[in-house]
């Protein structure tokens, strides 16, 4: 039996599953002191069980609640913080100003003259400025503060869980970009801080909101598919154009974070690009849900490669493969299968692809529908011609079956979100949902469930790995209560409520618009 | 420690992994008696070792070579037998009559009428009729002829290896439809067969011979796509237009043969169209090998519904997963994925796929090739714009780098292979290299441990499978000499021997063809 030491980045929460290894725990509290570079692998603890890996799962604490279907008060103008403001978070900024409702009270990243800059973003709005927040710590301030409902972070990827843990200790409702958890140790911390503070904490997956995703989604709800017995996502981008991008510590690192940690963590780093719309069309932990993981990878080509022509120095332990596969098994006796591969030279290509028992859709590199006719027919759609289902649906048919199953999301949003725009619109479709929940009092999209779900096979995978492809056992992450909903589904208000509250917040930015022209006029004014 | 019983099909070759297990082989002696519908699982013995399955390799016989790189005297005139004349083997024979230098000396196939309908195809062919072999033991005879030098075998899968050790045993070499070998006991036991009788054992593989295929293989062998790290390959076909196709024991048969043989079979059975391909590009037993498995089903849903429509009954344990995948890592850190669906609607699909750290060649659904204008130019290709390998070439480069790298053997075969057909033309491009190759003396395209590497994920698959996806350690089928040979190559004979070879031939058919003309006269005019 191997038993690993766990990491406690976060002490209160998982303090449970401690109580009986006190002397592990002792020894941790040292470790917890070294600067954050020493814990650079994962370390939840796990054993191996008849050659499967089994990792720990904490006992949930006496009186706490799942937050499985959490709902909150409405809150009916979404009062905003952004963290994180280098790459994707003045877009977000930017999308946040065109749904109404919503007020941006503060800006914060590492440096100062990023958090600055978005004060133009809220000008161009006529939307007043905000307060900035800025340095290693400056989130902490920002967290204390008692005028916000939700912190939307958008920081590198070892930030995020440690933002997030502030704002939800001081009560605010997160927002994280994905991954959103990096191991088991922040996963486990963000369900019990999101159940135990009764805080949503969403995972900003948009590609959970792209249109063929929504579309697609749709259509596997309403049984047009049968039942999805096999999908695939991915993330198959090669980054060599955007390595530089990555923020840097300093002059002296040559890697910047994201390569950075790619050196140093094998598995799947990023697999939530592909796994997050696929799990919402296997409905898991609404009646389904992730039993066995195995991974595989390559070893390392390109990345050593780029690691030496970056540093100078030859990396012989570069941790993550150029290409990882991830499979993974329900209890309903479907697969899912997640490949990553940041490294080699590739057409763009989230894999997204559904097989079902009556229909197939696949996504790159063409975005295609197998349907037969017979299947069309019963679901009221007129096709020019006959279909088996082992040929796309020519374009006039795809148009006649998206007429028909156009996603409430698209048809909501769609149009809006073309013209604001953030990768073709996926982005503000995802922004406004969260808005529109908050506002109506709606459980979210996306729970720590899904984030849990979406983010493990990261730690998960790595184990399988290091133990020669073993197979792992996925927790449960909702202890126990992953088959009290059936199906996934996108909340809804009642229109008359949706009405009244889409009125009131419109009215709010009107106002707040008359407020912020007044007030960078003044700024104007006193500049001159 | 877990060990299975193994079933000897054949008792003389793997005799030796029997020395120390007498009882129990007295215990399979009269199991071996039972109709084969009994023995209706795997059964090669394995153990696991700290998790991981490891089959049992049988010890290479004292003084037996092993048959890598075999090449056998030339065979000016290549004496043919068929064997099963259904569905494939027709094709077979008309495909053959188009090959200069051969001549077809028997046909058989369970039913008379088809084997004798097959005259019709030497008659248009102004080829002598052929002795006609047929019912369950047919074969058993044709195999006692000494005038043939190869059986060409395209019956039902349970077939293939009983016909071909009785011809391996005869002295023929064998041609083998896939999969050839359905277990590890077939595989090991041709394995040992082509070693001691120093006989040819060719998987007729098809897809290995296709266009596209063909192509990138040769890109890939140039160092075009770098080092290809990570391959795909797939049988993705739903067969509902073929199930009544499939031969039929008689009317109380509602299933066929081949769904059949799924009802009872968990893993890939059908693994080697996506697998051939791919592990040419990847030089398996000539420098790389593969070292670890792992497989993940569905369960069976359209299976299991599909047995229910055509027998009546429920078959609650239908073993074979709707979609099966399989992933395998090899000795220099790449890795191989398969899919097997013969089950769900969806487009034809080999899912052929290259991943290599300077190039991407894709097949399905649209044929491409993403590679960057630095990489086309140092290979002598000129192209039209700039790319970056994050893109498909537009139709005019694509051309322009398939007109530099034509594989050799599409550029020989490839004109009259589409006059000829059979699959678009790769059934007459692998028979023709076959016949060339036996010809010439030289090595075959596809050895027994192709055929080994290539079927093993059948049963080692169902293993991983039945034990919870644990992995499996793929064993070496050359008994330690995977790394002899550097890179997987197709033998070509020097210009001039191939002259004098082929310009006899040619003479050999020309009178044949004569004797054959004169020969359906004289038939004609007996039956007038």
């Amino acid at each position: 039996m191997h038993v690993f030491p766990i990491f406690v980045l976060n002490i209160t929460p998982i303090s449970n599953i401690m109580r009986q290894r006190n002397i592990i725990a002792l020894v941790l509290a040292v470790l917890v002191l070294l600067p954050s570079h020493v814990w650079a692998q994962f370390n939840w603890p796990y054993t191996i069980q008849d050659g499967t890996i089994v990792t720990e799962v904490p006992v949930r604490p006496g009186g706490q609640q799942s937050a499985l279907g959490l709902a909150v008060e409405k809150i009916p103008v979404v009062r905003v913080a952004f963290v994180g403001l280098g790459m994707r978070g003045p877009d977000a900024v930017e999308r946040w100003t065109h749904i109404p409702g919503i007020e941006v009270k503060a800006l914060c990243d590492h440096e100062r003259d990023r958090a600055e800059a978005c004060q133009e973003i809220l000008r161009k709005a006529s939307m007043p400025a905000a307060d900035v927040y800025y340095g290693e710590d400056g989130y902490k301030d920002l967290c204390r503060r008692n005028d916000i409902d939700l912190v939307y972070i958008a920081t590198d990827w070892l930030h995020h869980y440690l933002i997030a843990r502030e704002a939800l200790e001081h009560g605010h409702h997160v927002a994280i970009e994905v991954p959103s958890a990096m191991n088991m140790t922040e996963i486990w911390s963000l369900i019990n801080l999101s159940e135990s503070k009764r805080l949503h904490v969403m995972m900003l997956e948009n590609c959970c909101y792209d249109f063929f995703e929504l579309n697609s989604l749709y259509m596997a709800q309403r049984g047009l598919l049968g039942e999805v017995i096999y999908v695939q996502g991915a993330y198959r981008h090669e980054l060599s154009p955007y390595w530089d991008e990555y923020w840097k510590r300093g002059a002296d690192d040559k890697l910047g974070w994201r390569l950075d940690y790619n050196s140093k963590f094998r598995g799947d780093v990023y697999p939530t690009h592909g796994l997050g719309p696929i799990a919402q069309v296997l409905n898991l932990h609404r009646g389904d849900r992730m039993r066995t993981l195995v991974a595989m990878d390559t070893r390392s080509f390109n990345g050593q490669e780029l690691f030496k022509a970056r540093t100078g120095e030859y990396c012989p332990d570069f941790k993550n493969g150029d290409h990882t596969t991830t499979l993974i098994s329900t209890e309903k006796g479907k697969v899912i299968e997640i490949h990553h591969n940041v490294m080699t030279p590739q057409p763009y290509n989230r894999m997204y692809q559904l097989t079902g028992t009556k229909g197939f859709v696949n996504k790159y590199p063409v975005e295609g529908f197998a349907l037969a006719t017979e299947v069309m027919k019963k679901a009221g759609v007129n096709v020019s011609k006959d279909y088996t289902g082992h040929s796309y649906l020519n374009k006039e048919d795809t148009e006649a079956l998206l007429q028909r199953f156009t996603s409430p999301l698209v048809k909501r949003y769609g149009e809006e979100a073309k013209e604001v725009g953030g990768h073709g619109g996926m982005d503000f479709i995802m922004d406004s949902r969260l808005v529109y929940c908050l506002q109506n009092g709606l459980p979210l999209d996306i729970d720590v469930y899904d984030l849990a779900e979406w983010c493990c096979l990261a730690e998960l995978g790595s184990l399988s790995m290091n133990n020669g492809n073993k197979p792992v056992q996925v927790p449960d992450f909702t202890r126990g209560e992953w088959s009290r909903f059936r199906g996934y589904r996108h909340a809804w208000a009642k229109p008359e409520d949706e009405a009244a509250t889409r009125a009131a917040a419109m009215e709010f930015t009107k106002q707040l618009k008359a407020k912020g022209a007044k007030y960078w006029e003044k700024a104007a004014g006193a500049a001159d």
